[in-house]
């Protein structure tokens, strides 16, 4: 069996190609909790016509629905791309358990732009399937120009 | 007639207000285009369970709905209490033209924790009204204890 994180994140990975799909910038998340995906979700700002509806941002919004509480302390999310400052916001207020990232972000992520804005008992894990991560990103902005 | 910044705010201070009504956190927003109200929000992350929904989030969205695109360059937003990072995050991403506050967060405000999350070009008043968008967090949180 794969590493239980790049399990995951194959997951994320699928939800990303869907955004790619779509022509959206190629980012997926899940949110998994008691080793069970409660929510996927991947970018649709242009779908939406919406600077927020980031995946994580959808993620984090779809699993407080399933379970019912605004707090994601005994949940992981996996997502494809180090969260943006915004993201990074709004799994500091879940008080997340643990965030998982595939590929680093040096333009936007947050580990640049706002180190503490996790919950300080947030784990993070960063680097997992991380190429793969990446190259998705890359060809998309390379088919684009 | 109110200083223009006085007047927009105390639409931002009828919303808060209506969360208070609602057993929500009193925070409020307006966002203005071309010196019209084009959207109205107000923390609602109680009622929708949901740690994404303050005020400056929904009103991002609901405005870039009104626009029919994604950027608020041209709009300025009212907002009674100094922004989060998810939500300077999200003013970020929007390219906001202006962002307006009332009182100052020392606890979550963006300006602590994620100087550089607005856009570059993303001019900031802070303090209009302050003592007031102040009072009605101070007198909701002294109620609640």
């Amino acid at each position: 069996m794969d590493n239980p994180h790049e399990y995951f994140m194959k997951f994320a990975l699928r939800e990303a190609k869907d955004a790619e799909s779509r022509g959206e910038i190629p980012v997926g998340a899940v949110v998994v909790c008691n080793g069970r995906i409660i929510a996927r979700a991947h970018n649709l700002t242009e779908t939406l016509t919406d600077v927020t509806a980031h995946a994580e941002m959808q993620a984090i919004t779809s699993a407080a629905n399933v379970l019912g509480g605004k707090y994601l302390t005994d949940c992981t999310l996996y997502v494809t791309l180090e969260p943006c400052v915004m993201c990074a916001g709004a799994l500091g207020w879940s008080q997340i358990g643990t965030v998982v990232y595939g590929a680093i972000d040096e333009k936007r992520g947050f580990g640049k732009f706002a180190p503490g804005a996790l919950h300080p008992k947030t784990k993070v894990v960063a680097g997992i399937l991380a190429d793969e991560c990446a190259s998705l990103l890359s060809d998309f902005f390379k088919k684009r120009r």
